[in-house]
Parts: C-alpha cells; sequence; structure tokens
C-alpha cells in the first residue's frame, strides 16, 4: 500500500482530493488529509484503510515529521511561506514532494541532495504556473521539431468569472487568494520587446495593458507579470526577440483598478493606526487631496482627483465596492491591501451556484520556410459552481496526475523539477486532456 | 586641552572645520580630522599641536577606538550607516557624540545607558533635520507661552540654487547627496489634514505639490515628506488638526521629475543586466510601450506616452538631462536610479562660481484672544560660491556651535537628544543668528 500525504484542504484541493480518493481503493493508496482544521471538510465514504483526516499545525516539527515519514508522497497546498520547511523534512526522511507554488532559491538549492537520494520534488505543478509550463513547452517543442523559428511568445492566464455569472462592474469575482489579487503587479515588469528589455513600473501596469483576442472567447485584456523572463532559460527561449507573460482580465477590469493604484488603496507597506474604528468614507478622504472643493461630497471630489466624468465605469466600480459607504472597517491596524482584500472578499465572492472561468492563452510567432506563422494555443474552460471551481481544478489536477504517474512508476526523475521536460508535458497533457483541459490551436500566416 | 575627533571630511564639512580650527588655539582645543583619505585636504596653517589629520578606515575597529579614546567629543558627518557603530564606541568608551544624521531606533535605544554615564548623544543638529527642529520648537513654545492655541504647522525646506546660477530647466543644481536626490520620497508621504491622516504614494507625490509663498522670495513648490508625523510628539504638537513637513523646489521641477517617476527611472530594486554597453536613449526606450508610433523618434513617442505636448518644460527638462543622448551609460549593472544619479551629477552640478540657496519655512496657524492668526518664519540664505555652500554652512555650523557650548560647559544634558529643548535652542539660535542664520518673521490675522 502507497501512501500520500496531503498538506492543505484548502479551496483548492477539491478535485485533487476527489481524485485521490476515488482511486485510493483500486490503486491501493492510503491518503492522509491533513489541514489545520478538518472538522469541516466533508465525509467521502471511503473505510479507514484508505482516508483518513488528521488536524495538523505545520509549525509542530516533531508531527510534521512523523506524517511524511509514514508517507511515500507529500503534496502540499499549503500557503507558499510552509513550503521549505516541508521540503526540509522531505530531504531529510527522504520522500517526494509536489506542489503547485514556485520554486524558491532555497528549495532550487535542495536539486542535487533530491537527485542523489532518487527523490522527485516537482514544483510549480498547478494552472499558472504548471498548465502553462506544459501546454507552452510542448509547443515550444514541437514547433522546433518541425524546424520552426520562434521569434515571438506571450503567454496570458486569467481565473475569472464566467460571463453568465458576471453580474458587478468589475467583471471579476475571487477564484483564488484574495490578498493576491490585491497585490498583483507589485514592483516592477520586465518582458522583451524586439531584443529590447522593457519596464513598467507598478504605477503605470494596469493601463498598460495588450488586447487580447482569445480563440472562442473574444476580447480580453491583458497585464505584464512581473518577471516574465523568469522562465526564457526553462522554455529555451535564450535568444529570442520578443517574450512576454501576463494575466488576463475583462475588458474593465484594468482601468478601474488602475484607479485604485493611482490612489494608493493597494499599499501595503504600512497600517492605519485607526483603521478599526473609521468608515469606507473616511478612509478613501485619506487619499484625497486638501485642497480642493472642500463642500462637496467625496464621491464628487473622488471624480475631481482622478479627472474621471461622474458616471464612468471606473467611479462604477469604485463605488460597487463599497468605499464610499458610512459602514466602519472593523479591521484593527490594518494595511490599505488588508481593508481592500476585505471589500472584496465582501463584494466580489463567487456566489454558490456562480462558474467561474479559467483562461490560458499562448501566441507563438514563427517563421518556417520563409513564411511567418501565428499560432495560438488556447484553454477556455468553466467552472461547475463555487466548489467545483476551474481554478481547482486545474491546479488540483495536475498534482493529482502527477501524483498518479510517480506512484505507479510512470515518472522516473530525481532532483528538483518543474514541468518543462517531454516525460512529464506528455504523460501530463495526455491525462489532462481526457478530463477536458485541453488546448484549442489556431494558425495563421502572416 | 580638549579634543575634537571629527569623522569625515566631505562637501558638508568645510564650515565646521574652518570654525573648529579659527577657535582651537584661543579655547585650547586640539582637532583630528579623520577620513579615508585626507591627503586632498587644504592645509590650514595651524600648528600640529592644534590640527592633525588622519586617514581612518570607519571599519577598523581598533584604530576608531583608540582615536574615540582620545577625544573629549565625536562629531560625525559619515555617510548614515557608519553613525551606528560610532555611537556603539562612544557609548563603551564613554565620549560624547554629536552628527546631523537622523536618530534610529538602535541609537535611541542607548539612551539611558548615555545618560548613566552623563553622555549627550546629539543627534538632528544639522540644516534638516536640524535648524528645523530649534526654529520650529522655538516658535511653538513661544506662541504657546503667550498663550496662543496652535492648529496648523506648515514646514518646508529646500536646498537650491540661487536664482542669479539658475541655467537650467530644472532651476535645480545639485548641493547635496544627489542619490538622495533621486530616492526622494520613496514609499508613501503621511501627513495630517483637519484631523484627518492623508497618505499620498509615491506615483502621486510630485504632482500632489503645494504652493508656498516664501518671504522676500516669492512662489515655491512644496512636498510633503515621507513622515510629516516623526516630530509630532517631540514638538508637542499630539492633538494639532494640520501638520505637514516637506520639501521646497522652484516650480517646474517637480513637474518634470513627476514624469522621471512615470516612467520609472528613479526605480533603484533591480539592475539592468547590460547598463554598461547601452546608450542613454536605448535605456530610455526600456520604459516607453511597444505598440506605438514605431517608425518616430523617441522624443516623439515619449512625447505622446507622457501625453506632452513637444515643446513641453518636462520634455525640455529631460533632454537637458542627456536622456536622449546616444552616448554610452558605462556604468556596470546599474539600477535605473545609479544611472539617473550619474546624469544628475553631470549635468546639474555646481559650479565652482555657482551660488546654492538653502530656504527653510515655517508656517503656524493659531488662535489667540477669539483671532486667528498666521505666522510665517522663513530663512533664506545664499552660499558664496561650490565650496562654500548654504548647505555646508547650515548642516556645519550647528554641530560646531553644539561641540563649542558642550566644550564649554554651557549645555549639560545627557542621553540621546535631538534640539528641542530651551536649554540647546536659544543658544544655538542665538549663535546662529550672529553669523547670518536667521529667520524673518510676517504675521497677519484672518
Amino acid at each position: 500500500m502507497k501512501h500520500i500525504l496531503l498538506l492543505g484542504a484548502g479551496r483548492s484541493s477539491v478535485y485533487l482530493i476527489d481524485y485521490l480518493v476515488a482511486q485510493a481503493p483500486s490503486q491501493n493508496w492510503h491518503v492522509t488529509i491533513a489541514d489545520l482544521q478538518t472538522a469541516h471538510l466533508p465525509a467521502r465514504g471511503l473505510p479507514s484503510t484508505f482516508l483518513s483526516y488528521l488536524n495538523l499545525d505545520i509549525q509542530e516539527q516533531a508531527q510534521l515529521n512523523s506524517q511524511v515519514q509514514k508517507a511515500d508522497v507529500v503534496i502540499s497546498l499549503l500557503p507558499a511561506i510552509f513550503h521549505l520547511p516541508v521540503a526540509k523534512a522531505c530531504l531529510a526522511i527522504k520522500r517526494h514532494f509536489l506542489t503547485a507554488s514556485y520554486v524558491t532559491p532555497e528549495i532550487q538549492a535542495m536539486h542535487e541532495a533530491a537527485k542523489e537520494h532518487g527523490l522527485l520534488f516537482l514544483m510549480e505543478m498547478g494552472l499558472d504556473p504548471g498548465i502553462d509550463h506544459l501546454s507552452a513547452k510542448a509547443t515550444i517543442d514541437r514547433i522546433r521539431e518541425q524546424g520552426g523559428q520562434l521569434f515571438s511568445f506571450k503567454s496570458y492566464t486569467g481565473g475569472l468569472v464566467a460571463p453568465e455569472s458576471d453580474t458587478n462592474p468589475w467583471h471579476y469575482k475571487i477564484s483564488w487568494n484574495p490578498r493576491n489579487v490585491v497585490l498583483a503587479g507589485k514592483g516592477t515588469a520586465t518582458y522583451l520587446y524586439n531584443h529590447t528589455p522593457k519596464y513598467i513600473p507598478y504605477s503605470q501596469l494596469f493601463r498598460r495593458t495588450e488586447q487580447i483576442n482569445v480563440i472562442d472567447l473574444g476580447e480580453l485584456e491583458g497585464y505584464a507579470n512581473r518577471d516574465s523572463l523568469a522562465y526564457q532559460k526553462a522554455y529555451g527561449l535564450e535568444n529570442i526577440p520578443t517574450l512576454i507573460r501576463g494575466t488576463l482580465r475583462w475588458p474593465g477590469f484594468c482601468a478601474a483598478w488602475h484607479q485604485l493604484i493611482k490612489l494608493g488603496l493597494t499599499d501595503d507597506s504600512y497600517r492605519l493606526p485607526d483603521s478599526e474604528n473609521i468608515t469606507y468614507t473616511q478612509w478613501l478622504e485619506s487619499y484625497l487631496p486638501d485642497n480642493q472643493l472642500k463642500k462637496q461630497d467625496t464621491i464628487d471630489r473622488l471624480a475631481h482627483y482622478l479627472k474621471l466624468p461622474g458616471n464612468s465605469r471606473e467611479l462604477e466600480a469604485i463605488r460597487y465596492l463599497g468605499l464610499l459607504e458610512s459602514e466602519k472597517i472593523k479591521l484593527k491596524k490594518a494595511t490599505p491591501a488588508q481593508i481592500l482584500e476585505q471589500r472584496l472578499v465582501q463584494r466580489l465572492a463567487l456566489q454558490p451556484t456562480d462558474q467561474d472561468l479559467v483562461v490560458m492563452q499562448h501566441e507563438f510567432e514563427y517563421g518556417f520556410n520563409n513564411q511567418k506563422k501565428r499560432l495560438k494555443s488556447a484553454l477556455v474552460l468553466t467552472g461547475q459552481d463555487a466548489t467545483y471551481t476551474a481554478m481547482a481544478q486545474t491546479v488540483g489536477m495536475p498534482l493529482a496526475f502527477a501524483a498518479e504517474l510517480l506512484l505507479t512508476n510512470e515518472i522516473n526523475l530525481s532532483g528538483v523539477h518543474i514541468p518543462v521536460l517531454p516525460e512529464l508535458y506528455r504523460p501530463l497533457l495526455a491525462r489532462l486532456e481526457k478530463i477536458g483541459i485541453q488546448f484549442t490551436e489556431q494558425e495563421e500566416n502572416f
């Protein structure tokens, strides 16, 4: 019997757990689901031979170690900060480790040691990062095998709301970590255009969007990721002239979000001493100049400061978030980002029957036989409801399949990896395709 | 004989050294001027009984300790990062310590220990911080003693160029640390307006300026300091409704600097891998969008991106800095801020006969006998030339006088202090006034 230890049973884990639980009897697996609290998790009607629940505080080193000891493979869906101690435990106790999170330098440094012990530390095995690596690298390798010469690669991904469930002026609902939504794009974005490195400061990021026409879906807007060049080497694109990776939003979101940034509401660098006792309007007042139009309403002065007409979509979006209401914030000594996050969670939540939408599109431009070709490859996946989201499916199923392949010895890799090797992307893309996570392609000459 | 150890003989030290050297024979002082290299310092024609030069690497702990041992008082004009080891040495060896730099939490924590040993650690004893504390606190105490009720305090300071020497579209020349000019305002500015805390993100700071009409000088522009509330308690202004501290510039500077920030050129968070080999124009190209007007000149696309007319003053200022020239940058793996700093130093240097200008103006609003009063108090000081600057005089002379008062036992304080106590500001302001560093007042009812 093989033992799988799953750390973290949050909103992204539902498909992963369903799959492991469904396979456990036939594969002779025992699945242990460990979280800080597991009492709220749904019963699965599976004998305890195959499934157990465990309340585990990841910071209790001894308990973590004893659980890792019992496992053949450890899967972590914990917040990113907890992966290092888990990886260390896996290395010390010699267990495989799978996660959807980014490789950090500390974990990358474990490559040789993991390899030496025949351990696979497979990171970035979710949607983005994850399916983006699988699908992009598969296509890049295919184009090259056919003799194509890549000169541009653009890749955009978004966790969005399905049009049927889009009921607000942001055209957005929260299907993943809301804190990441608030802090998205902080720092400087870097990409490559025609061999020139390009830099976009955070303050301009959400007005420097690109229109992205997604196959079978239409016009979306994309903004550049913090570091588009992070995977240049892993994808074998060292000499490509144009390379950009970014995030997709429905049109309108970025223009409104740009106003929140301009106001300073996404700042996470200081705490408001009195945030518990002030209202949202009072908070917003802190970001308006003091020297103009004192007698007018906050909304009028906001419009004046942002140079927007009173009936603009951006103002409608700000109003929709409840930033002009006289309700108290109630958070103690919160940062602006924390206050904004609370409002996003309250006002942009997926309702129980809402459907989310995952969109990923790669656009490759390459030369082949003296002809320029543009190949688009798109994944568009709609969720079932607020629990069975496309986000949970696309984050969880790559991990589920990777664990299965590892336990059935269909992967024989060791060391720290992200899924850019054919021996990973071939079987994983095949399995994902079978459950409907598949890419549609369109190609044109130009 | 009393011994004074001066650490750091950079551009701010000239007046301080002149004064100490001039007083040494009559006061029976020995002055030791220590710097990394002292060979370039001008000879003073003073016998070695009174004056010595010393090449000192501040990181050589043993040598530092032996010099501190010989001194009665240690004055530091070193870069801010070196003050902690010097303060530690002064505490261990029990010597007084004077500097123009900010009190850090680590040095503040030495208060009780310094007090116990009867040592004075007098910090923020230059211009800003320094003369601002002396003059503001003196006036605040005077208004209160007369029965006035303060409801607004605004204080702005600038190290500028004198109108006679203003020869560029920035209306600015470098009279102090150019790196601080580039990084000025990073983070979030905080101030208080009518009891409401106000926050300005860096991206908006240089367009949220206030017009400041300075006595005998006219209109300048001010932008808010990072933390205007830092001295609220030290000044006894805990309940004041309006409180802002800021930086002064000649009109035009802030609008042009805002464009540099908008482009991202003041960023110090990443290094350009190839900065050594690219030209300034190529660098600027990295901050322009890739998707518009590809055939036009950089200047035209810059104007288009910044939404400025081609003949605007902002573009003229950017061009003046040489950011549109085909000269190579030559700096290795530099940050944008470092590249910009190099251009400021090259293009906005004080020429040998140029005069700088120090401007400080406090504006107090207070109620007195049911009458609202506005009191302005301004210091406007012109330098002699590029060596004997108003900046060096206003940074160095408060330190010089404080050292003299300490060595002649006219100050009997111990612990860590900034100059907000009457026993400091009274004698110091009196001495500063005698050498022409004096404030002019204007008062009106409103």
